[in-house]
């Protein structure tokens, strides 16, 4: 299966950028892409990631400069299907969540984020548009069905997590064990409080 | 298998008192608690709900009033095994997920929810206890670590949408099609504002 992650390395994460610096931002992303690619890499995948301009990172894997919008670059990637479409901040994920995408046999797949988000998505057949904004998990479930293609929603909590605000944070410091990214974020002082509902602490032990 | 679903009908939801009045909470966290039942009864499960109070609803299932805390109740329930604890407010439920769930053949499942929650969890051997607050996730694995029990994380987005919050809502309305507690709050005036990252919208149709 031919996987595309879509990247944007440019003042990326700008909803962190109350808790964190651009240039901490910027790593923080790339330590995602780097934790998605990992898992992907280990499942035998034919891995491309799309950028909207060059990154540092020296992945080991196709990599395509493309500056165009994201459902641009997309809907160009689903001329060619069976692909699935998977975000690079989804730093949570695992091998046995993406075999479980990859199994599924319908026409289209929608791993839905919170926020009416399209976290990864799955295409094995021709003529699907994909639309990334103003509630995509509900746009994308009419786009198949007008094409009448069948679709399922895959279920799935680490694929849900899309780290984007704050709160995300804490998801990936409870359930990152091994994950760059989390470990960046510890070094960068942030932990867990244990409190009656837990929130996100800080270590202030740089600046 | 036995499923106890613990409840709490006194001024239920109280995190959610910036949008909802405390009887439009009651009603809501009563049909929350419906659509679960719902979906469990078309599973032929043994259904047993918890009650820190009597309730006015006609659930016709087996019915216990029990006002210790909830950390004693589920303890007590766990003397017998193997026993599903699912909470009254994942509103998200279907049949295909509890399912999913309920076939782990671990000692132990964690179905975990946001911000470190415990959001089902199935038990097959006595001696596990557990401990709802403080990142319930994390403790729950340690507990059953330290038993030698064998234990999963369950991977599912709708048993990980607790509805708690404001935000939580929004998950609702997008993903919470025929549920009876997703119809209140649509009578109530809410919907989807389909901006760029969508939003929870209300039409002060009342008051």
């Amino acid at each position: 299966m031919k996987v595309v992650v879509p990247f944007k390395p440019i003042n990326p994460k700008s909803r962190l950028s109350s808790v964190l610096s651009e240039g901490e931002r910027k790593k923080f992303a790339e330590l995602m892409l780097l934790d998605v690619v990992n898992v992907l890499r280990n499942l035998d995948l034919e891995i491309k990631v799309i950028s909207t301009s060059k990154i540092d990172l020296d992945l080991h894997i196709d990599f395509l400069e493309d500056n165009r919008t994201l459902d641009e670059c997309v809907n160009s990637e689903l001329n060619d299907v069976p692909k699935a479409i998977i975000m690079s901040d989804l730093a949570l994920l695992n091998p046995e969540t993406v075999n479980r995408f990859l199994s599924c046999k319908e026409d289209v797949v929608i791993a839905p984020g919170r926020k009416g988000g399209t976290n990864m998505l799955l295409v094995r057949k021709k003529g699907f548009r994909v639309s990334y904004h103003y509630c995509s998990f509900l746009k994308h479930m009419k786009i198949a069905e007008s094409a009448g293609f069948s679709y399922r929603v895959f279920d799935s909590f680490y694929s849900s997590v899309d780290i984007d605000e704050e709160n995300d944070l804490l998801e990936l410091l409870i359930h990152g064990e091994g994950k760059l990214s989390k470990a960046y974020l510890e070094e960068l002082g942030f932990f867990i409080k244990f409190e009656k509902i837990p929130t996100l602490g800080r270590l202030r032990t740089k600046n």
